[in-house]
């Protein structure tokens, strides 16, 4: 069992009240491509410019990573640089440079496309709706997108939309595209859209799970440092993506516990710049923290 | 065992985007008066005033609150006015004409002395801790406070936190009362002027409860139809001290089944306006909710 992840690779430059990182590591697919492998090995396609060397390609060496379909093209690496104030939940972008990830048109390695989880990292849904044309018949879809695709292609978002079976975004998002401001009548009109399970992501204040028939509500882990937010979201689905498809089940109750498993790996993710605390996490650490999860969020029947 | 409540008695004056209500029966003892006795009986102490008649008294006849606490005084009772928008996490209050409620001197009768259970309501610091005086060893204070009284009266409001066992505050209000944005350090510090345990309300996003060595989370109760949050988080008091009082403990297992009660009353208070839902509520209802949050929080050990 594996996962397919399309999505960016990037140098990031953070500021937030707790330090600078100058073009770290950052960008979806990167997040993601660590936090998985904790539970399934991971496929990973994206692109980075002739900028990108041996020190970054060091984060995916010696784990279950696959970068054969990480595609190298003459330029520079997609740069994004963001601002964060004390409220970590509220970010300003101070410039994004596509550069080579402008042109990045996703080619899937023939030996990925038998990948039975896929996660589409938020790009233009054309080109999230080109990957699934290019793998076959996976078993769950899971998607990513933000308000800019929302407003700028909604057909498009649409008829990617009608191919996912889990799609993660945020409570301004889902409101969005929707047109509904209360959440529950918000996801149920996303919902009819296609995606069978809606994952709302809500930063500090957890994660509220729609399904079928059953909703599911998770905290975030209160911690005394929070460092920086960024890639949280991907790590999230790191983590929820990698627990299902090594679960090989997507019941409610393995949603569930993929739910907390990726709030667990996002929690790590904040307590460090980049990637960090991931690369340095251990399985053992992931496990005492989903046990702490339980505790902080367990109470008895009357 | 019964609680002793002393808070305002109120009549509000609500515009939501769903409807508006003129001059209904509100404040916080008024809420929390409603919501405890479907647990324990309450002894009420507020003041109103002559424009206060038969109708308003009806909603706490036939319940077991004792209101022979609640004072008349020549003038007219506290009126308070707001307005929500979409987002009702946030309101604009319009007009706060305090009327008899500027002259409000706690006077607790003497059959009320020996309440085990006291509920601070948000009023001024100074009469939180005359009352304070006037009760002879209660088993646990229970204070809710705001940012007027944080900014307004922070060295009396100090004075009364050092004699009281659960604070209850927002999220702002403890960032604003600890100086401290980090939540979990921001609940240290305000655990340090006395409060053993920390309520942490954050209306659509839940409670956050730190106690001594343990912390809890628990999400709001995700409605399709929030109608009119006005009350919500005084019915969350008296769901909860109503509950820990029943139970006659103060262990961490009884706080948070008390979480959960407490946020099972306001998920019904906020489904219409004033305290109308809480005067139609039955046993059974409350009982179904609760479950219903297990449900929605239950997640399976790994």
């Amino acid at each position: 069992m594996s996962i397919l992840v399309v999505g960016s690779v990037a140098f990031d430059t953070v500021e937030t009240p707790f330090g600078r990182a100058e073009k770290v590591l950052g960008g979806s697919a990167s997040f993601f491509s660590v936090a998985a492998p904790f539970f399934v090995p991971v496929n990973l396609v994206g692109v980075v410019g002739d900028d990108f060397g041996d020190k970054e390609m060091q984060a995916f060496a010696g784990r279950p990573i696959d970068t054969s379909g990480l595609e190298r093209m003459q330029g520079k690496t997609f740069h994004w640089q963001g601002k964060y104030s004390y409220d970590l939940n509220a970010r300003d972008t101070i410039c994004t440079d596509l550069n080579v990830f402008e042109f990045f048109k996703p080619k899937i390695p023939q030996s990925y496309r038998q990948s039975e989880f896929v996660f589409l990292g938020n790009i233009d849904p054309v080109l999230q709706l080109d990957v699934l044309e290019q793998v076959q018949k996976p078993k769950v879809v899971a998607c990513d997108t933000m308000n800019f695709w929302i407003k700028g292609k909604p057909d498009e978002l649409r008829r990617t939309l009608s191919k996912v079976d889990v799609l993660l975004l945020n409570d301004a998002e889902l409101r969005e595209l929707s047109g509904e401001w209360n959440v529950v009548k918000a996801a149920r009109v996303v919902q009819k859209m296609g995606p069978r399970t809606l994952i709302v992501k809500k930063g500090e204040h957890g994660v509220l799970m729609f399904g079928e028939d059953s909703s599911f509500a998770a905290p975030a882990y209160p911690l005394e440092a929070v460092f920086d937010p960024t890639g949280a979201g991907d790590t999230f689905g790191g983590g929820f993506l990698g627990y299902l498809a090594a679960a090989e089940s997507v019941s409610d109750d393995a949603l569930r516990r993929a739910v907390i498993m990726g709030s667990t790996l996002a929690s790590f993710c904040v307590e460090a710049f980049s990637l960090d605390r991931l690369l340095r996490l251990t399985r053992k650490e992931i496990d005492d923290r989903y046990r702490l999860f339980k505790r902080l969020t367990h109470f008895e029947d009357i």
